[in-house]
């Protein structure tokens, strides 16, 4: 079911016009297998496209550009899969919807379950997960299956449940709505950049999803006669969790599986279900495959928010890492960068970059301040 | 400066055209006193208006629709104020920008002078600031000043700083651009009901910018001559900090001071700020003041989560609690109802409501959950 092909009348028509009216990913209809609008009661897509003046100038990237996918509904952009498969659910009577995910995917999920009103299982490993994120899973109303064993068990046994019980099947890996929904953010790139795709595009990967559907859009407008070309897209991996990095500088389109061991949990995975198209997909576009370590994601979150306002989680300021490695090294110019940020840094206060700013006691008066200031100022410039 | 009052030559030009470019608050443009959008380069306004079909059916009200202000750069209503204030100092050239708050206010001033490149100081009282709250300012790059006193000690502080050091003033109090901000919400949703204004509308009152705002914006659409009329506006107080709820019903534009003893920090003012303008506001409204205990508002929480997969902090669900409460007593029956959700329930996890949906434990095998699953059913249906 992963590999099903969905394929269309490729032609300027499947695209909207620029004053057709519709709004977020519903408005890419023509380009996708069915139309949730009327079905699928939350807004999702429509995320802004930030060009970020302080960010520019501190890379010298004058062109660089961020997808903000922060703002969706539950704060990623797994939001998009989750749209495209509850409504699929909801049109199929679906008595409840599973997925097997500790983290953005199952609380997307269960945001997503709670708007149509189908009850969400999450299955969940004990030995993963974070208490956190079942705490928000819960406060959605889904029930959560914490299986006694490693995220593979848990895994498999929603796979079971799905087969027995013929329980709808949210996961990534085995509903290829997650591709269709997803690969409407370039879309919505392309519209905002003027109906034009950019240069050069880093993604950041885990399961591989996010990156196949990137390119799977881009080469939906091309197809559709209404781009030129593919951007550029570099894969982005955590050094901890980067099976891809090494098969595509190998050439391969298999990989070595390996433990994962990145804090960015969002991309922690050592055996990607999708690395093939992740593969296969930057291949085509003449791309490449990058990893950054935790020192690197760490520094991109704290640059990112202190030089732009937007606060994004390890796995959400991933691409970013990798663009300041990449770009540091191949100059692009002038050329129009894209910086895919995929997840909220609000949603778990364990993402937060250390070394900010300052926290300084103080009394309440007025001399007090002035002196605490003499003293801050002065240990600033030492 | 809090009562500079802001006017303009009312008339429908100052309202965009439907077809007219422009995204999100600067599109209002004509009714601000300054365009950011060249300034200030997050992207601000535009929040969704969404129809909830299954929190319409449980409250029996077809034509609730909520605003949802959680898809903002910070999580909250906040920003609109930032954005106006922050592109003013920027405009003006301001050495540093400074707010008293421990909340939502400076967490939105942190980013939004990161966005611009100000330095942002912020001032809370070690009484009652989290240490969450205090990690997110940091993250963003603001200096927290962390002032030995109640909160009463480091507004005065930051407004003393202020006059000393010629640095911005953001505080709601003092600069009339908060309200010039916030009031952007009232024209969003007029626009996306079709142009028109709601019937009711309830909004969450701590200080009262939000719904004194809000107030405003609808009367300068009246003005403009593009609304018949305003709704009727409902301020909704926590019951532990409500003073504005005895003195409107007395009639009166004063309030005895209250010390807040709610749970919902984001509302949680005993003494406002612009309790006169909120209580003015609303009485030439028409409108009412009703006041929701902690417990109402945790249900609220959950409702709103569990029915539209939209999670809120306590502050954010006050006017669904309100509504509630208000509509099971004044049926609107097909009225359009507007309630106002002003901030993310995915910022603190403090704020998550108990009593969701369930965890269980289960051991890794299909026969293992179909017996777990059998034991659930079983007690949801005792």
């Amino acid at each position: 079911m992963a590999d099903a092909a969905y394929t269309y009348d490729y032609s300027p028509a499947l695209v909207p016009a620029a004053d057709e009216r519709g709004e977020g990913m519903w408005r890419w209809r023509r380009l996708l297998p069915l139309d949730g609008a009327d079905v699928f009661p939350l807004p999702v897509g429509g995320t802004p496209l930030v060009a970020p003046p302080r960010l520019r100038a501190a890379l010298d990237l004058p062109g660089l550009l961020l997808k903000d996918e922060t703002r969706s509904f539950s704060g990623s952009n797994k939001d998009r899969a989750t749209a495209l498969c509850l409504a699929d659910a909801a049109r199929r009577g679906a008595p409840a919807v599973v997925a097997a995910s500790s983290g953005n995917l199952a609380v997307s999920c269960a945001a997503g379950a709670a708007a149509v009103g189908i009850p969400a299982h999450l299955f969940v490993s004990t030995h993963t997960v974070s208490p956190h994120k079942v705490a928000l899973m819960r406060a959605y109303g889904a029930t959560v299956w914490r299986v006694d064993g490693p995220y593979e068990d848990a895994y498999r046994l929603s796979e079971a449940v799905c087969a027995r019980l013929g329980w709808y099947n949210r996961n990534t890996g085995t509903n290829p709505l997650a591709v269709q929904g997803k690969k409407t953010v370039a879309f919505e790139v392309w519209e905002q950049m003027g109906r034009t795709l950019p240069d050069l595009a880093y993604v950041p990967v885990g399961d591989g999803t996010t990156i196949a559907a990137f390119v799977v859009g881009c080469e939906e407008l091309v197809r559709c006669g209404v781009a030129a070309r593919v951007p550029r897209v570099i894969g982005v991996q955590a050094t901890g969790a980067a099976p891809l990095v090494a098969a595509y500088a190998a050439g391969r389109v298999d990989w070595t599986p390996v433990p994962s061991t990145t804090f960015a949990d969002g991309i922690g995975v050592g055996d990607p279900f999708f690395g093939r198209a992740a593969l296969e997909g930057v291949r085509r576009t003449d791309g490449e495959y990058v990893a950054v370590d935790d020192d690197a994601i760490r520094a991109a979150i704290a640059l990112l928010a202190q030089t732009s306002g937007l606060l994004a989680e390890p796995a959400g300021a991933a691409a970013l890492a990798g663009a300041i490695a990449h770009c540091a090294q191949h100059r692009p110019g002038e050329e129009r960068v894209l910086v895919l940020v995929t997840g909220t840094g609000l949603k778990d206060q364990r993402w937060l970059p250390q070394g900010g700013g300052a926290a300084i006691e103080v009394g309440p008066s007025l001399d007090a301040f002035l002196a605490a200031l003499e003293r801050a100022d002065g240990s600033d410039s030492t």
